[in-house]
């Protein structure tokens, strides 16, 4: 009986992969994965078997891995964290006695985020605006009762064509909440070769050139941008600091 | 003139941290964090100078490893992310012109969820419960707001001896907003050598075996305990099956 590792990988370069993710991978008979994802680690898997799909029919790939792996360890490929919108929940949620191990990655939020600037220092919050998962009405409250809340705010899956007015909607709906100078920060295909970003004031805000391969990251109250960099202080620390200047 | 690397180590062993973290440490010839973090990977850095230090004075080795850099290559070493609750921000805040790179990692909730299963599938928030950068009227605030949104709660400095009744305080509040049988989770030093877990329904949390090394998350309204799994669905997908069966 073989073992499925339902691995995260990172935003997708075997750089920012953890040491254990590459292990995993290179102990495996079999990756299973969506096609762009193994592309990103094709030196990686040359030599294996590889299982490869289109983006839809997700339950169809859990279920062979599941299969495949009685016989042969199977390693299950998502981007950033097999954990977060990963398909570690899909295969617990299918599993009966199969072997399975889930092994972390770094998650979109914080790749995009070690791009700008340090956005993620205080309590922090991440949506995905795929309507596929939750209704619109549902996303939108949520994106309500986190501007509120003060959170950082990443949004996943941001734009897509079915979808074209979701993200204008929703940073108007945190722009209620926040101060005009508020950074927003637009990362498009983070920590990989074709990288790009652009940095924002909420009042600016331009969702041209946002795309699926995009993270949105929306500043706390607190955030400014210093020099290029995109930072949120860690609270009273920085208050602390300004007072003894 | 040297660089500056500020380094996510991840949950706080080798093998969970990114080559490129990895590569980072072993080309840098100082390195700079707290005592315990860095006994955490002494194999990484046997033959490099370390300037280690105490929990308290982060700004002070800040301004140390700002100053290093200036003639040498240094690693700032934080566990989880550097970017999220670690020390990216105060470096990016006090820096000058000093090369600076910020290094990514694994989030503690992301160990932390990958040990007891998958719960952070879906929209999800960090919240620290150290009120030495926020009030603790804020700190419950945000949790009142992310629990009215449904969100996957994962609470970072859950309980110290100063603070000894918030944590308990927080799940309360969070009990409003979810069925007695929401899942949560204690994940004491996730994906380190001495890791252990608990899982409860909410009505049952017990605080006591939480201390500052663990990490507590909190499912959504949809969560739940399969097999000694803490799940939590991605959503519509899960009904859909589930009307298919």
């Amino acid at each position: 009986m073989g073992v499925l590792k339902v691995i995260g990988i990172g935003p997708g370069s075997i750089d920012n992969m953890s040491i254990r993710a590459k292990k995993a991978i290179e102990g495996s008979d079999i990756i299973v994965g969506y096609t762009k994802y193994i592309d990103m680690i094709k030196e990686l898997v040359k030599d294996k078997e590889v299982y490869s799909t289109g983006m839809m029919g997700e339950e169809a790939r859990c279920r062979e891995a599941l299969n495949l792996s009685k016989d042969k360890n199977v390693a299950l490929i998502s981007t950033g964290d097999s954990g977060i919108y990963g398909m570690a929940g899909l295969i617990l949620e299918m599993k009966n006695d199969e072997d399975v191990e889930i092994i972390p990655g770094i998650t979109a939020s914080s790749s995009a985020g070690s791009v700008v600037g340090a956005p993620l220092m205080h309590d922090n919050c991440n949506i995905s605006l795929s309507d596929l998962m939750t209704s619109y009405e549902d996303i939108k409250k949520r994106v309500r009762l986190a501007a509120e809340g003060d959170f950082i705010i990443s949004l996943y899956n941001p734009r897509s064509k079915g979808r074209d007015k979701y993200l204008k909607e929703c940073i108007d709906i945190i722009r209620e909440f926040r101060k005009d100078n508020t950074p927003v920060a637009v990362v498009r295909n983070a920590l990989r070769d074709d990288e790009s970003y652009k940095l924002f004031e909420i009042k600016d805000f331009d969702d041209s050139i946002v795309d699926m391969m995009s993270i949105v990251i929306v500043g706390n109250s607190k955030s400014f941008l210093k020099d290029g960099y995109f930072i949120t202080p860690r609270g009273y620390a920085c208050k602390k600091r300004d007072a003894m200047k």
